[in-house]
């Protein structure tokens, strides 16, 4: 961020040059949903097209592009209908409504700003912010009591209550099939996981990518784009055998040094560390090579964009944060005005959620591993007692003794116990439960060939919230010159910027259209999205105008164009112009935006030209 | 089409490689949603890249990006609350659902297969099945009774009852916020207006598009992708003076020939006619420039995406068949084999919309349009009499007179029309109506300076059903070699295809892997998708299994690879192949994808190479 950082100033120009607005403005809105205008939806499509090649093209991943409405039964394996709430609370007289952890953490920090409070209970009330989120219904009701905390109105409040974050609605003529708008992509790909796996050839490991909208019905959404009840993720589940997950291409991010702020400096100095990736696998910090290769290429990434390093850091969660589903995470944060914002997460999600899946719809989830040459093991086997096992089961013997012949050595050593310890044993076949005895089935250890075997895959998951990383691209690119503070414009990276190129025609006289045209074609045909002003301000305020939208170059078409067809190309971040020909120009700004040419080499291959400036 | 096109070969193709399946299979799934898997999700991808670049970039238009969850109060303004409905009607006994006009065409059509069947009622049940989706409720059940129609099951049917088809829910934790799915992206737009004509520098014709899902609940979805209940629109509302709806590039499509299916063609011959885009217009067949203008262009995007011009025609809407709000309609069709698939809508929404908010907003949503020089004009003025107005109206008297005294002619024109006729007339200011008679105003008819006018525009809507335009392009793509009747193939245009290269190393020796390496860096730099496959399996396999998802090139390299760099270059259509070193070949590569080469140029560029062929 810039010195002097004034959000309301970066507010007012996002707002004034409609990167977004809060939807349904004429309607007088409803809180969370946000409107792209023309720039802001432009920055949009950059950001993801950028990802799209930073990701998907670059590592070789699987897109795919999944139904947004879900039916209950997937959300239910999931966890997300009974564990993805939050708990809300409400003034028992007025009936307003509050996200339970926010009205604490206010109340509480209001508290601490009174310089007469204990230490004892500053201590506290700091330890309870920290961990607000956190709290189970039971814990929040007891805070609330402890501290006596009413309703911003001084009213008494509800109990708090989980409310679901979902939004659901139902699908057909008749009303029966309950369904929810997904709160997040993955599941897409966790459903579709043995298409995918065979789209991959039958191995892992393999990354499948998705883009997509998601909503989360926020009680009480605030911060702009920061929380918002509709928003744009792009997802990775990249799956990986439980016990190997080394990355291929990790030797080229093991140099590259990332900001940590592991669990053991947050809950000890509070400060973040600097450390080479290799030596943060190597020292156990980060797990495993594959979630730290992905921290690398998201650090990559949002440099791309534009983000500042000194404004990023990879935060590990604390234990009490996980999600439902992960089992370790690192978020990238990114400060900005609102503090240090988690933007893109890094979550090991375990077998958590194919096994759930696997378990509710009955569809095995797993990968089969040939083994390079067959091993001999030695497995347990049970050898149904036929003359028993009939006279006892009568029609249901065949089931139960194919049952049997069919165990794995696991389940069979587990029968064995049991019966071995109870005399008896329950087994359940098609949702039916037989009850064994000693004599129904007897145990061998025999040496088996085994050709490979059967595991459910991890999942890594880098998660990225699309509107949260504009926001902080917003704040890191935005800035002020020193001769004109009070208008501020972005120094939008080629690749960010909503418009690449504007076309300047001095005045607004039809002598200059042939060759405007001329240009824009040109431009036009090469991808470059183009702004022409022919308005009749001063070049210097056109100049002013295509800043503010983050424009990085302007081409001027002056009285001497018509002439030779030289026309001035001028530098958003320098100020500083240069004359050529309107066709080399044109060559020089596709190369500028292709990366592959920087405005220092522009200077060097065309004569500098000094008028008129942009003080004109 | 091809000849002898087989839909179950090419639905299996489809499936067996991702391109799209049914959504939740693992749970059975839910009708009328799919999930587009890695090729799939690519083609939509590139469909919607190249409608971006077609449309957007070349015409410089606006695009925005709003929420899908909508309130109320603007679905109820633009009418769709009331009327975006279809009939709906159920078996009595069984309770199973139907959509009235779908059952009733049915069970027509099955009438109209005896041939016996009475002439006078064969006509009768031709011209219902003609308009089926047209009735109106009353109707509808009139038919249904006249008929004698019963469900499937031979049970007596319920009443039809419209059946809204928007996906509803609410917003916030109090559940008094109720707000529906976008049932298109068009509104977003609409309620927008006023900073869109801001940023478009406040005059029209200017043109917004907008990218992104809308639901429908579908009381019965069917056809896989033509059907659906969530689905991708590219809308474009082109907004203009209702009274100038030319177009500036008009010219450079008035030579084009469309095929045209206008209204009186439909209700004579049933033949379509090919026209000149400038005669159609001329000759009133089409209604305007505008118009023409996009049903031009949107000719072009679809051939660019291999859809054959003669399978593509434009047929203009009934009276009885137009939306809520469209005043005239043509729809892009392409021929597949589910007949005549409406793809594209061009539909002139005149000032529905706009109005319609307004109305319901209080917010003005219209155009001042400054003169080039004042114009005077004759104008009604209302003066109020202000001693009469004060004692009656008391502490009213101000606000009325104001009221009085800023009345625009026309207003001024009607209140003394209507005090005239009655004696006397009602006004409404800030919902309070008062009385006026004749001695509270006075009119008089005096010289203007009028220095512009105030209108709401038209707007002009293309309005493209993503799915079902890739769905025709599937169909239109698909193939069978001569030699190779069991397997289909589909001959993608660069542009669509969606992994443009494939690689090829002759076997798995790890020899090869080098050269491959610096294969796919280079083709991934210039951001060629690519699909490596090092499978054992013979060349010829391979070819089929990359023409199967319609990868256009293959390169493949050999043992003389390893000795001079030099690949063999392979185009799908022609299976011919070349052979040349592998910088030079990816840079054709390149080339073809972009457009610039064709493969006839290529084989005059690099020598043909005869092994090994698509047999071995």
């Amino acid at each position: 961020m810039e010195k002097n950082f004034d959000r309301a100033v970066l507010e007012d120009l996002l707002k004034r040059r409609f990167f977004y607005i809060p939807s349904f403005e004429i309607y007088q809105g409803v809180s969370g949903f946000y409107d792209f205008g023309p720039p802001g939806c432009s920055v949009k499509q950059n950001v993801i097209s950028t990802w799209r090649q930073h990701f998907i093209i670059e590592e070789s991943m699987l897109e795919v592009d999944c139904a947004i409405l879900t039916p209950e039964i997937v959300l239910k394996a999931s966890g997300h209908t009974e564990r993805f709430s939050d708990l809300m609370i409400y003034d028992t007289v007025t009936k307003e409504v509050f996200r339970a952890d926010q009205l604490l953490t206010e109340i509480l920090k209001t508290r601490l700003k009174d310089e007469k409070l204990d230490e004892q209970l500053r201590k506290e009330y700091e330890e309870i912010i920290a961990q607000a989120d956190c709290y189970k219904e039971k814990e929040m009701h007891e805070l609330f009591q402890k501290h006596k905390i009413l309703s911003p109105n001084n009213n008494p409040l509800s109990e708090p209550v989980p409310f679901n974050l979902m939004f659901s609605t139902f699908i057909g003529p008749t009303g029966t099939t309950k369904a929810f708008l997904r709160p997040e992509t993955a599941q897409g790909i966790f459903v579709n996981f043995r298409r995918l796996l065979g789209y991959a050839g039958g191995k892992v490991p393999f990354a499948v990518a998705q883009i997509g909208n998601a909503f989360r019905n926020e009680i009480s959404p605030r911060s702009g784009l920061l929380r918002v009840r509709e928003f744009t993720l792009a997802e990775i589940e990249h799956f990986v055998s439980p016990d190997r997950k080394q990355h291929e291409k990790f030797k080229r991010v093991a140099e590259m040094e990332l900001t940590l702020f592991p669990q053991k400096q947050q809950l000890s100095d509070g400060k973040t560390i600097g450390m080479k990736v290799k030596d943060a696998v190597d020292q156990g910090i980060i797990n495993n090579q594959t979630l730290a290769y992905y921290m690398a290429r998201t650090h990559l990434f949002l440099i791309k964009l534009g983000i500042k390093p000194e404004g990023l850091r990879f935060r590990q969660h604390l234990k009490h944060e996980m999600a439902h589903y992960a089992s370790d995470c690192w978020d990238a944060e990114i400060l900005t005005s609102y503090g240090w914002v988690e933007c893109v997460g890094h979550a090991d999600r375990s077998c958590y959620d194919l096994k759930a899946h696997t378990k509710v719809s009955k569809t095995e989830l797993s990968v089969f591993e040939q083994f390079d040459e067959p091993r001999m093991e030695k497995a347990y086997q049970a050898k149904p007692v036929m003359q028993k096992i009939g006279r006892e089961f009568q029609k249901k013997a065949r089931l139960i003794s194919n049952h049997l012949k069919q165990m794995n050595s696991e389940d069979a050593e587990n029968l064995k116990k049991n019966i071995e310890n109870d005399g008896k044993a329950k087994i359940e076949i098609e949702s039916e439960e037989f009850e064994l005895a000693k004599d129904h089935v007897e145990f061998s250890l025999e040496d088996v060939k085994i050709n490979g075997r059967n595991f459910v895959p991890g999942v890594i998951e880098p998660s990225f919230g699309i509107g949260r990383i504009i926001y902080a691209v917003f704040e890191h690119s935005f800035s002020v010159r020193e001769d004109d503070k009070r208008r501020g414009f972005f120094r939008f990276t080629p690749a960010v910027a909503p418009v690449k190129c504007s076309i300047l025609p001095l005045s607004s006289n039809t002598d200059f259209d042939p060759l405007i045209q001329k240009i824009q074609s040109k431009l036009t045909l090469l991808g470059i999205s183009t702004k022409l002003d022919t308005t009749s301000t001063t070049i210097g305020k056109r100049y002013a105008r295509t800043d503010e939208i983050g424009i990085p170059l302007a081409i001027t078409v002056d009285f001497d164009s018509l002439n030779d067809e030289s026309v001035t190309l001028r530098d958003r971040d320098s100020t500083k112009q240069v004359r050529g020909n309107y066709s080399d120009i044109i060559d020089s700004v596709f190369q500028i935006i292709q990366g592959s040419l920087t405005w220092e080499e522009v200077t060097k291959k065309f004569p500098a030209f000094n008028r008129p400036s942009d003080k004109d």
